[in-house]
């Protein structure tokens, strides 16, 4: 077969405010590969076919000095985030032709790759749709259980709020603590999140565009547990709202994300005469600890449908710029995934 | 014998910034005691010997809807604080003529106490001067050596900051951390303070108003733990400084207690890249999982001098006001102590 292009995207410049479609990120197509004979050098050939679009990635968008806790993309790099892949020919003996491949990839249509280091094939006896492994059973859908199993200290008639509750995270902690037994207060930005988060069980869900936070949580709180993904104002809001000894985990802050990260935090005192505990966390400090039990618990419930998740699906690698910009903003509605191909 | 005046600190305003001397605390003599014919209803009469005056009294003088992790004094109370008497009569079995009590009392000469609730009868083999178990056997030292143990996950090697690291509680978390085998960085607000510091084992030891607290923590840190009495732009500056996975423990704000409790945090995100673990506690909260190894672990480092502590003695219950606005100031140097009667 003749060589194909090999669409890819390319970091192109940082953006000091949201990421930037067709400047921050740029589709490429420039690079050609020829799949029957490109050498493989031991490794595999993989079809990329399900990209996970994440709000952390904004956080790879800074400069290499910003505190950042993922590294930074390099101008001129092609970006990366976890991806479903299918394998098209493999000199890998742990690795064969069909088989499904999850982990950080690029985002370029086929990927030769060295070896399975930081990858993993899927194992998928109830045939779960391949982009739910980069959702509800991949890095997301970890963060929500381990950090609540790890950091919550939930017990039953507890009350936790959730911001971002219809998110892929979100959306999750709010089973989560419903099968734990507590009261759901969760905040979402648009009516149709709110839909969905009373769909999984939120006791009360409201849209912070339109109701204020403070008043909610005033009239549905106090809370034992605030699940943050916004920080800013939200935050604030939780710290008022907290009972004594309540947790705070600490999990996203897509309102500094896009601002210069220096919303400021005006009541943190109250940490002391409530005696607050904060959670920060990236998920990889977890994984160790608490894979084993998520792939017990969850694909099964999942599979089942006791677990929902929702999907945005944007068709096509071209899309990437886009979407990147959407799950800063919001405008998803649902787990946001860039659909590259069929398999 | 006649009636004698019993001098008394009655609560007389809310301050809006700092305590004022006269006027927010005020010293009376107006009411009257006879020692020898008081009723005593089945109770004891203590005639009070050392008073402790702790930054977190500031809490206390707050109107009452105001969040503060201790209850409010109200207008024209007889303040009360930690506090080490003498009894001078009983009619309590658990209580003899000669006992020290201490706990919270309040601040007078005399008081006629019901029942030993709340209070503790003072058992010192070693003959450590009274004062001491309001300090480094009290309150302050509970608060440093449990929350340590509880919160700091010190491992040897490891850096702590410590924040008025002069006072009674940092001064005391110092040199559990040295114990732990800890590099100390500390700081306070005077040079004789920094003096202070450096005889209580830090290694590193400034003055925070004279030598940019930023500054020190990028030579010497980064730090694990950073051990927060202050809050504010040194919260800032820790969080700055602070390694992944890095703990704080949030003891005390004074920079918030009196300028309104609204002095932002403006890096706070970084909790989440960094994994941070913020601990906000107050004492009681931790007296019942620690309490029986404190007690078997510090008094006989003191009696021993392993462990220092110093102390600031204001003469006379006269002093009370002036004192309170001392320790929020900063302007006592060792533990602020007012002494109203020798035994």
């Amino acid at each position: 077969m003749a060589p194909v292009a090999n669409g890819r995207v390319l970091f192109n410049s940082y953006p000091t405010g949201y990421p930037e479609p067709g400047k921050t990120a740029v589709y490429d197509t420039t690079e050609t590969i020829d799949l029957d004979t490109v050498s493989l050098n031991g490794g595999f050939l993989l079809k990329t076919l399900d990209i996970s679009i994440d709000p952390y990635l904004r956080g790879r968008m800074v400069q290499p000095t910003t505190s950042s806790y993922s590294s930074s993309w390099e101008i001129g790099q092609v970006i990366n985030s976890h991806a479903v892949g299918i394998v098209l020919r493999s000199e890998n003996s742990d690795v064969k032709v069909g088989d499904h491949i999850v982990g950080m990839l690029e985002h370029k249509q086929y990927s030769v790759i060295k070896s399975l280091e930081g990858l993993r094939v899927i194992d998928n006896p109830s045939k779960l749709p391949w982009s739910a492994f980069v959702g509800v059973l991949g890095m997301p859908g970890q963060t929500a259980f381990m950090a609540w199993r790890e950091y919550s200290s939930a017990k039953k008639g507890e009350t936790v709020f959730v911001s971002t509750g219809a998110g892929s995270v979100g959306s999750l902690v709010i089973q989560l603590a419903k099968l734990d037994g507590l009261k759901v207060i969760a905040s979402a930005g648009s009516d149709e999140k709110v839909q969905f988060m009373k769909e999984v069980g939120a006791d009360v869900a409201f849209n912070y565009k339109t109701t204020k936070t403070e008043e909610v949580l005033v009239k549905e709180g106090p809370i034992d547990i605030y699940w943050d993904n916004v920080g800013g104002e939200t935050l604030e809001a939780a710290i008022d709202a907290a009972k004594l000894n309540a947790r705070f985990i600490e999990c996203g802050m897509i309102s500094a994300y896009n601002t210069g990260y220096s919303f400021p935090i005006r009541n943190f005192f109250q940490i002391i005469g409530k005696s607050l505990t904060f959670h920060g966390f990236v998920i990889g400090r977890l994984v160790a600890k608490w894979g084993a039990e998520f792939y017990k618990t969850i694909p099964p419930l999942v599979a089942s449908g006791q677990i929902k998740f929702k999907e945005h699906i944007y068709k096509g690698l071209e899309a990437d710029g886009d979407v990147l910009l959407a799950v800063q903003k919001g405008t998803n509605n649902g787990k946001a995934i860039v659909h590259v191909a069929d398999e």
